[in-house]
């Protein structure tokens, strides 16, 4: 017995794949992905339609989609996140039925509860054995973590695990084991490896994020919980990066030794655990090579589902036990709710992954931001598209000052008293509308082209179409 | 937010059991374990009654369930085993329900399809942090793998962990995630290691034990499946240690490499492991401190759960790749059926285990038993109880010959070509019956005191009462 069909195509004849069912992708190869594009040009040969796409992120890798929706492929999309050229396509109006957002967290939620119905996963993994059994911390298209597939293996009927490189049975470093998996496919690649990691991801050299970043650890420093079992998310964003370290002299200096870190895991956050300043890294999703090697060989950097990353139907998820969270935004209200969907002109490029996650489990949530974004205003009345509410934001650090929000007072008081540049988040609308001029406003159409999910899987937002003056 | 509760009688009360509920156990703490005692004590305090304990096994060191069987706390009992104190007292009748023997990879699919429901499942763990990770390779009362428990704590409405050493957040190397744990309880000791761990085990003296061991390894020679990639499990019976170690030297002789070897993990195991006849060792159990010791420390030793191990309704399980196993028997029929649930009395003391699992999976399946057991036949015209069908036994190796199941004429002509003993079962039977005379018949009622399910639910036979003359 074993799993291995002779070909992509031979699985899917074998899976029973219909029209008008669901077929489930994780992300974690990213910008290298092929699995996602080889999947539904093979879809599309066989003559299959009305193909609904639940994966966790769509990066622009994947615009034959596009094609693929225009000729009836593929009519739903259902994501976490969506880069800005199948976003563009959607938000110009591309597709009858909305797109769904949900968030890292909700997603694997609404898997694990039943809501989200999987017919045929498609796990990429850069080594399995003809069983099923597999990882991506190995093999020449190592991508690391395979958290976020982790619930599509558990709840979907069907699962086909996609590599280029085939192990000895039995493959002992699984992630997913074989329990779940019903076919087994070899290609030449998976992935592009320059795609899959983003090079070295760098620290900014921008002055003004440099301050930023410099600027949050103090707000951090300030908070009063930077002391030992201090747990820590960021993103991977340049001024996150840079605060990650900055953050860690200022633990190896005052010998805090914190518990975890959290979030796309980059070499920053392998430094900080190598350095000894925090125990753990939990990892859902690797963004470069160091935090691929540093997975697969050390045993405090340890790899965990989405499921316990941040579902808020798991009876506990890692974001629980979450300090702080430094995370981005493209635009905050005066509400502090954040938008990380839609750009200045309305248009989708981006979504919550786990932002709202995040938010919602630490017990300090900070955006950091620059006061201009794409020369308008980063503060604004009310947020195109909200991604993560306010009431789950608690302080806005931009490079002309901190606005903590008001249901926070105990924070407040203490970033006042270690003497920050505390100002409220309408002096910081002003400020910024100084700077770049009211904008005008965006030309939405009346169709709604996604739905935004808030973790739980409550309607959070809208996106509405975009009309092109 | 923490999952601790302040004793283990808080825990069960947030639980919300209630009488007629199930609840569940798993024995990787075998003879040691204090945990069941201990909650059903506690049940019995609060005044709880009409509970169904469903445990992976149930051993000696659990007989005061006999009271709480009596005092109407406990009426129903699930299992996969039940040593001879507990099964001597259901046999004379002591339940009015029947106990439900299930198999190691039977009880999980059963756990996992919904057909067995847990209302609160306990989980024994030698460390655990306050949010539930947990693990039973570390600690003071380490068990090694916590594969039975892995079905339970996915499927149950409730889970409370009830461990001795609490580990700070998050745990690294947890074997069962917080997302499945509803409450974790702190107590003194969770178990004795010296019953924990069965000291080190010990490779039978007996010649006519060693005699079987060594004709077992020529059996395995001569089927023609020892070559690179085999892969092998046996019990921890003296016997069955033996066949390891004289496998070990003909593996090293003939530089064969295998892939896994699996079962209870013994140092025995360890050894093939660490000589490098085998690249894995996938565990579901540990029965000594070696194999305890080289869980937690070579990554080549893996833990997997009861599902991975043997599930008969997972997509595949390991013993579907299964070459060899190695299995005892109490008796063994003319039609290869063997028993492994009742003694020569036809009192309960024992079960399947993960017996018919192996044999349904592995390529040869033999039984190796000494021709009289308790001064009887070992074959005899049809088991007192049939655990394991003699459609997936293969071979019967005694100290007086082989006799190889008629559905495997490939198998007789190898093993006749290498020149072993081979002779008929019959031939064996009437050997056995020569030596020990034939048995009086047992005296039975006719209350079914147990249901023996096969690994796919299916009611394989019944036991009934033992009438003491």
């Amino acid at each position: 017995m074993s799993k291995l069909a002779a070909s992509l195509r031979e699985a899917i004849v074998k899976s029973g794949l219909k029209d008008g069912m669901t077929i489930s992708f994780h992300h974690h190869l990213r910008n290298g992905d092929y699995v996602l594009n080889m999947v539904v040009d093979e879809i599309a040969k066989l003559g299959i339609k009305d193909i609904t796409i639940n994966a966790s992120s769509i990066f622009d890798v994947h615009e034959p989609l596009i094609k693929h929706i225009r000729n009836g492929v593929v009519t739903g999309i259902e994501c976490d996140y969506m880069g800005k050229v199948v976003g563009d396509a959607i938000s110009h109006g591309l597709m009858a039925k909305p797109v769904i957002f949900r968030t890292h967290g909700g997603r694997p939620a609404a898997i694990d509860t039943g809501k989200s119905h999987i017919d045929v996963a498609f796990i990429a993994a850069s080594m399995a054995d003809e069983m099923g059994n597999c990882t991506g911390k190995y093999g020449k298209s190592a991508c690391g973590s395979l958290g976020y597939a982790v619930s599509d293996a558990q709840h979907a009927d069907k699962v086909i695990v996609v590599t280029d490189t085939l192990a000895a049975y039995p493959l002992n470093d699984f992630s997913i084991p074989e329990v779940y998996v019903d076919y087994v496919v070899k290609v030449d690649e998976i992935g592009d490896p320059t795609g899959i990691v983003s090079g070295t991801t760098k620290i900014t050299r921008d002055p003004v994020g440099l301050r930023m970043a410099g600027t949050a650890v103090k707000v951090i420093e300030a908070s009063g919980l930077l002391k030992d079992g201090f747990s820590f998310q960021t993103g991977a964003g340049g001024a996150s990066l840079a605060a990650a370290v900055f953050l860690k002299d200022v633990m190896l200096h005052k010998h805090v030794k914190g518990s975890f870190v959290m979030g796309g895991i980059t070499g920053f956050l392998v430094d900080l655990l190598e350095s000894g300043c925090f125990q753990s890294i939990m990892d859902v999703q690797c963004f470069d090579q160091k935090a691929i090697d540093s997975l697969a060989k050390d045993s405090n950097h340890v790899e965990v589902s989405a499921s316990h990353y941040a579902s808020p139907f798991a009876k506990s998820a890692i974001v629980d036990s979450l300090d702080v969270v430094i995370l981005g935004a493209t635009q905050v209200d005066t509400n502090f709710n954040v938008n990380v969907h839609t750009n200045s002109k309305g248009l989708i490029m981006g979504g919550s992954g786990g932002h709202s996650d995040a938010a919602a489990g630490a017990k300090m949530t900070m955006i950091i931001a620059p006061l201009s974004r794409a020369r308008m205003s980063l503060v604004v009345d009310r947020v195109q598209t909200i991604s993560t509410p306010g009431s789950t934001v608690d302080v806005v650090v931009t490079q002309r000052g901190i606005a903590v929000n008001p249901k926070r007072p105990d924070l407040l008081e203490k970033l006042k008293s270690a003497g920050l540049p505390v100002v409220t988040i309408e002096y910081l609308k002003e400020l910024g509308e100084k700077i770049n001029g009211i904008p005008k406003p965006i030309h939405m159409g009346d169709k709604v082209v996604a739905k935004v999910e808030y973790r739980d899987g409550t309607l959070i937002d809208t996106i509405k179409n975009v009309i092109d003056d």
